[in-house]
């Protein structure tokens, strides 16, 4: 059995978005006992993350050391029609992901108490995102 | 088909476990000719990687290089409510990944010769760690 | 629904390969209209990536950063067994990835304008890779 639903999602900058519930709710609608949702950005300058959801402050601080992996504006850079974080945003997609699985039982998801689905905006300015789920079971 | 298990594995400190036969007897009662295993970590500060499964010192030398993309009590870090190893085992989890796949043939992952599944512990302490093995095909 | 293709690449050096065109002609051979296709590399020294598909010059850059990420020859390496591009090429496959999902809708993959699907070469000379695509719909 196969759901899927695509999800548009605004951001507003730079920065991690939780989108636990919105996933969640194909995963309901999807009627699915037992199996997987996948969850894709159709793009290659943001990502979908699962990380800590209760202290915003762990965010903050991917943003601290995502700037270290792949800096803004640096010298070495070829590629950078966009501005200063065009190639920045590309390698933050790589080392990250442009799909994350969850496993599902008893109709949900089988996340641990402190994991959220995220979406990481490495753009500077807002986007709209699509966001494929796709629920398999 | 579907077939899910949950396993639970006991590190002992920060490092690599590998899991490949874990993983490999789930498959084999799953009892699915072909198709797909996908294996979750229920928690924001440890991982499942796929590496090279001969020579330890390749896991040495990937804590050694984890040290420098996330050090360890970094001056910057906001979040460290629990500790210098706090926001570290959050970044390494979100570089490396909550999961992983691996195909199935004849009712066998089909992984190379060299590659192994292995639990990554981020936290310098000892934990119980929870592992959804889901097999789909 | 499953169907599965064992796909041979040849890789001259270090480096991407695009591969969309032939995981989609796996997709395409796979006749299912709705589902995902996931695409895994059976080595521990290369990764299967989506990036930007239109500017070669992203992917040079990518190849800047990932020798930062895990220089080649470092000091504090242990292994090194086969040279100073063994232990990066086993960091820079843990730190991107063994395989990738892509969700299919009606017959064809929902990749993004701008993405494609990369075959990274971490070796500087040339491999045979292995690349199982395994289509679920």
């Amino acid at each position: 059995m196969i759901h899927q639903e695509i999800l548009r999602q605004r951001t507003t900058r730079r920065g991690t978005t939780e989108i636990t519930r919105e996933v969640a709710a194909v995963v309901s609608r999807a009627n699915v006992q037992m199996g997987l949702v996948n969850v894709f950005v159709r793009h290659t300058s943001c990502s979908v993350i699962i990380t800590e959801n209760a202290d915003p402050s762990v965010r903050r601080d991917l943003e601290t050391l995502a700037q270290r992996w792949a800096p803004d504006g640096d010298a070495d850079y070829v590629h950078d029609t966009e501005g200063d974080d065009d190639m920045a945003a590309h390698a933050r997609s790589v080392l990250t992901a442009s799909s994350l699985n969850v496993p599902i039982a008893h109709g949900e998801m089988l996340l641990g108490t402190w994991q959220g689905i995220f979406l990481w905006e490495h753009r500077t300015h807002a986007h709209t995102r699509e966001i494929v789920v796709t629920v398999s079971g």
